[in-house]
């Protein structure tokens, strides 16, 4: 898994979010966030764009973990309950997965274990493998 | 539309992805974000995580236009492009809205028009005024 | 259970499409259907709204489940194999629940176990009692 | 648009709902369901299911339009209004079409033109041409 981790630490986004990779294997991942000043919306709760991009940066990392690039054609989420501090969880797993196609779902949660949003999102697989993509 | 334009000053989130609120009105918005580094994943094209908080953004703002604390519930987003420089730019509109409920589409374009994703979200529209939240 | 039971023999279109209710429970259900040519496609196999009208009459029943009207506001659905026949069996669990809104996670599997849809669905909680709906 | 006639005439399932389809073209298709009693769901409103599978019904005329087998993979609708009678009407568009994959989006309207529900879906576009499965 060493070009996964690879993957992960190139990955920008994430870093400009706080978002750390706690561990990874074949079709799952786990990530969290601290929650910062600079997560928040208009009314000082985490804003629904860090919550996706925290289930985002673990969907990624989940579907890239077979060795071939990965790219989100689509994702559905719901927000279940707002957080304003301490830490968030997202933790996922594939569903799904076929040649072309492959599904995960990833659940977000606080520091006391409540469910903050769920996430199931699809990627198309392409045949690109990472290394040449990270070279 | 003066309470707007201060709940579009307080998203700390929107400020530190640099998404910037072109225009609002009742039930509609449009913002632009100008791609940097910080903005990619490790395919180094923009992240999902960024496209959303751009389309998510305008979402909120379309949605809380009307005075009263709007929350998402759920958001269905479709990636059409992957996209690497330049300026993306979002477009929200109200598709739906009843005194508990609304539902927006947003376009995600880049500079040269094409579109870069589709995202549809609905709202839970509390009774708190944006006055109470913001003071 | 007994005003669930009375709902779910109310559902005139379950029926039409011959969904049995196997078991249900607070916030659970689970049905089957068995294939039969009128489900079918144009390409021969099983509808998509086929799929989708099963998962939705398990959503509805565990959404129900608590005695007081929920109706469906959003639902993302991912379609992972065609069927072609046998039977499809879907099962619903709760993901979350508030006085106002609650969510629901239903797999739909083929007769051998393999993953066909993933339905995940968001409800609105009514006040109405479901002894009033159905009197 | 022969082979796309043929299609339509073939889809048993919208045949066993009452779904007409009134017109199509490359990306795009219009049906209409007349409602009748089994069409209805416990609280005596339109089904979700009958609802999705009209909108679906459009979605798969629109994105088999061009000629090859397109197989739905994700599907977001939101539902706005319970409708009771009258007839329902679904209109589609194509947002985006690649080699691989297309998105489209799917107004399903009441005879009064009241929005009751938006239907967001993406196809895989397999290389089968439409011939091939009819024959």
């Amino acid at each position: 898994m060493d070009i996964v981790k690879k993957f992960v630490d190139a990955d920008n986004f994430a870093k400009h979010l706080g978002i750390e990779m706690l561990e990874f294997g074949k079709g799952t991942a786990k990530a969290r966030m601290e929650l910062k000043q600079h997560h928040l919306n208009s009314a000082r709760t985490v804003h629904g764009g860090a919550i996706f991009s925290l289930a985002d940066a673990v969907f990624s990392v989940a579907s890239n973990s077979h060795g071939t690039l990965a790219m989100a054609i689509n994702v559905g989420i719901s927000f279940f309950k707002a957080a304003k501090s301490g830490t968030l969880y997202a933790e996922g797993r594939e569903v799904s997965i076929n040649p072309k196609l492959a599904t995960y779902l990833i659940e977000v949660k606080d520091d006391a274990g409540n469910m903050i949003a769920l996430f199931q999102g699809t990627v198309y697989r392409k045949k690109d493998s990472l290394e040449e993509i990270l070279k």
